[in-house]
């Protein structure tokens, strides 16, 4: 895999956990810069560069990545107080990535997606996440509603986004483990889904529209958790 | 002006707060949709949206728009409670609609942004807020400074989104009317509106990556902002 553009190339070279990094090239201009010029890129232009990503967002720099590693479903479970964001079918890349990199400065334990119909960790995914998920546990899941029975087990609680109703996001203490589960723009949750999670939660909607881009929903159910919690830290 | 696409012509259908409805043209296939036959679409052929629209996002509909009605600044400025966001300097379209788009769901009073330097309410910015701004009141403004002088004499206190430290966002009771200033990705907010904001405020970063998107800081800060209010209306 071919990991483009300044952000994500960069993260990959100072995180390295889950793409290895094979060759570096970039072009003389971009070579300059300190970050990059000390990794040891080889020089090409920038028609060379557009040919080997296919797209003209490498930004002058890209690197030879192997397959993305992913982490196992389990031990995000396994991590004590887990925050782990559950994304049902999100098919677009851009989303995927932005989650991706609010769950990593949220600093969640990671994002789980499911092996089909979702967006994979794409070089597109890389660089919307601006390179988050090369510091980011995302694991591959074969059915969600499995994975949410496998999280009740394993002592989290889910709360799955829902546009239709649910308790007020912000009126939740989120003790403990704590999935959050949201669904693909404009279909939001399947139903089993829905029905699998412990709790459906609502974002509340004061405009017309009616409903907040997917990242910008994780955004605000992460950064929600991360304040109840603190509240618990003050109050246990 | 020409907005294409679903969500962005069905908002203008059900707003018109923003733009002033032209003629509307779907394909054979969109214009059988009940929400769009009713509008009385003239019929055209996927090429020729595409032609003028100039991008193939159309998703079948397009309308001429007449050009962005933009709101006024003290009219923002003097709404009781005023929840406004500034973007300094933020450029990039799909930002600037995404930003909408949250504003309008937190039901805030406006977004600013400054005359120049700054994405205008084009087609693409339409289409990046699902339709949200022809709900939306947003201002133009010839310097932010200087609108964060006028909107302390309004009342409002203006709190600047900063990554280089400042108080917890969600320390704060946001009593009163708000102002949010947000910088533009990567640069951050220049020093000069940076040092006009009565405070800087953060949104805490636990991941390696250290930012959030800009429009991911917008909606986590919003919903920061209702948050707080709800608790300041139960305890006065």
């Amino acid at each position: 895999v071919i990991v483009y553009g300044r952000n994500p190339v960069r993260e990959l070279l100072r995180g390295r956990r889950a793409h290895q990094l094979g060759r570096l090239w970039a072009t003389s201009r971009a070579a300059r810069e300190p970050w990059l010029a000390q990794a040891g890129p080889t020089v090409t232009t920038a028609a060379e560069l557009e040919a080997l990503c296919a797209s003209d967002a490498h930004q002058g720099v890209a690197a030879d990545a192997g397959p993305y590693c992913y982490a196992g479903s389990d031990e995000l479970l396994a991590t004590p107080e887990a925050l782990i964001v559950v994304l049902d079918e999100v098919q677009d890349p851009q989303n995927l990535g932005a989650v991706c990199r609010s769950a990593e400065s949220a600093g969640a334990t990671g994002v789980v997606i499911p092996e089909r119909r979702s967006a994979d960790v794409t070089p597109a995914v890389c660089k919307a996440s601006a390179g988050a998920v090369e510091h980011l546990a995302i694991a591959r899941i074969g059915n969600v509603a499995d994975f949410l029975r496998r999280a009740r087990d394993a002592g989290c609680w889910s709360y799955g986004a829902s546009a239709r109703g649910g308790r007020p996001y912000d009126e939740i203490d989120y003790r403990g483990g704590v999935v959050l589960v949201l669904g693909a723009e404009g279909r939001g949750l399947r139903p089993l889904v829905a029905r699998t999670c412990d709790e459906l939660i609502v974002i509340p909607q004061r405009g017309q529209v009616g409903s907040l881009n997917v990242a910008s929903a994780a955004a605000v159910l992460l950064y929600g958790v991360l304040h109840a919690r603190k509240g618990l830290d003050r109050n246990p």
